[in-house]
């Protein structure tokens, strides 16, 4: 295993330390592991929370700044939060109007999320409202999850609520926006290598050196199966049929993400989203939006993840409103 | 070899394809290899462009916007853009003002770009102005270079000189600070891995399991020396040394980068960028701004590489200018 990393034991922190380091707008609780968008809550405005293991980075902790997270809460890698550290997050980041858990649905993180909700309402009173997201259609249930995993469609409830948040809407209003993008939202993934997490030391699963594995989940949970290594224009095939055979996205605009999981360079991933345009083009579906790079990430792996959210006006807007995180960033 | 290729012999082709489709407010002519900021020279401002070999992805393409480059002309992987290519994207974004060629230090690009000029100017009486950059202190001459590599360094040039043609200096004025920031920078990088060249279908070269390549070139050209893999800290010194050897980085603010090789995680970029604050911090040499992430890759390679500049106000207000381009964005 050859990583830039001082101690396999350290890796979460060492690295919110880089982060705290180069993000100095932010404030970086290094003890707690938690990322703030500042010292103080934002008075009057809904606070966005979320988190869940490390390894996936720039989620969430990359993610945390203006018009988008007001705190994420790191867990050793591939691991979930502890419950009190999501309440005192939560407990930190409550200007007055009630905080938004937005969580991936594994087990751990769902568990977690809700025991810190429970335990920050009954501490200071703060009313917390959960969207579970649950968007790779790849499998039904999981190593780590009951249910659908929760993938990239993340990186797109966390953009949008935050935005809402940002405009002033209140809990109820910014809940309605992240539970539609969680409702439209589909994902599925694809693995041309295994990811190495530090503490184990040698790749998570074995995958021949001519086979990928599709519907791969961001832990490396296995997917739907593996097939021979193909093209872009295959693998895109693979990875649009099973969303589009879950959920029709023709008929209005679409929000598009390619995703690298970490190991691939963007220029393969551009090749990707030719072939994906392409294809969806043909296919009637129509992107208004998209981002193409690393946002949700399986450490080192290499491979890619394609999500499409059916867009509407409300979603349209809140995507445009200016955000000043450390991975995304745009506006005022 | 698995990559989320279509035909190793159109990898440029097919990825500027998806640039184009993910960022429609660029001009991309496929057929020329040439990403443009628009249809039309914007009047009267100095035109910015740079170009090179593909496979540094972000770098050039992803560079093309307000606050940065007019154009960037793709070569093939790691094979320098023809001269008469350059020559037409230089009558292409000349407002008439003239235009500053931004080059590294490769042979084939200095001839190239050099021919390009002249045809430029005999063609269209075009002024050009040509700024080489040589930054990376690892080797003296290398495979592709007489003197030194031109490699992160780039970077901070684009973004620098691209901010005063935005602010409406004459050329004089943006070569000055294209020079000056060339003069002021310097670069050390390492290899954990070596690069795969589609075409070439296998690793550019080879590296023990336990090894690593100090002072690489983005290219896969041999580095200073290899040693033993080692933890982040060390890499760090074994970068800075070199550097800070070279060129005094103390007693004014200075910018650094991170900069992954295109197969590292973000998460370990950090940790190298902590590693990289705490040693500068003890040696006296104090960041007033920064990156980290894949700013010039080496197809997927794993590694990363540091650059320091020194900063003066003027390089400063520079940077902090809007610039809004498919890889770098802030401001309006």
């Amino acid at each position: 295993m050859k990583k830039l990393i001082n101690d396999v034991d350290n890796v979460v922190v060492d690295s919110l330390r880089g982060l705290a380091a180069a993000h100095p707008e932010l404030h970086v609780d290094l003890e707690h592991r938690i990322v703030y968008r500042g010292a103080e809550p934002v008075p009057g405005k809904v606070g966005v929370l979320s988190g869940g293991g490390s390894g996936h980075e720039p989620l969430h902790g990359g993610y945390v700044g203006v018009g988008m997270l007001d705190a994420a809460v790191a867990g050793e890698v591939f691991t979930s939060p502890t419950p009190d550290l999501v309440a005192e997050a939560t407990t930190h980041v409550d200007g007055g109007s009630g905080v938004l858990h937005i969580v991936k649905n594994y087990t751990g993180d769902v568990m977690n999320f809700e025991m810190a909700a429970e335990l920050a309402a009954a501490e200071s009173d703060v009313r917390v409202e959960t969207v579970v997201v649950a968007d790779d259609v790849a499998v039904e249930d999981s190593l780590y999850t009951a249910g659908r995993r929760g993938v990239g469609g993340t990186v797109f409830v966390e953009k949008l609520a935050g935005a809402a948040a940002e405009a002033g809407r209140d809990l109820d209003a910014v809940v309605a926006v992240a539970r539609r993008v969680a409702d439209n939202v589909r994902s599925m993934g694809v693995a041309l290598t295994s990811c190495t997490v530090p503490a184990a030391g040698k790749p998570t699963f074995d995958l021949p050196a001519d086979e990928i594995e599709l519907g791969i989940g961001i832990h490396g949970e296995p997917g739907r199966k593996r097939v021979p290594m193909t093209n872009a224009g295959q693998i895109a095939d693979a990875l649009i049929d099973p969303i589009l055979g879950d959920l029709d996205f023709t008929g209005g605009p679409v929000f598009a993400m390619v995703n690298g999981m970490g190991g691939t360079p963007l220029s393969e991933l551009y090749i990707m989203y030719a072939d994906v345009v392409e294809r969806l083009t043909a296919r009637g579906v129509t992107i208004a939006r998209n981002l193409v790079g690393n946002y949700i990430t399986s450490l080192d792996m290499a491979g890619c993840s394609l999500t499409l959210l059916r867009a509407d006006d409300d979603l349209l807007g809140l995507w445009d409103a200016p955000v000043h995180t450390p991975a995304l960033s745009w506006g005022r």
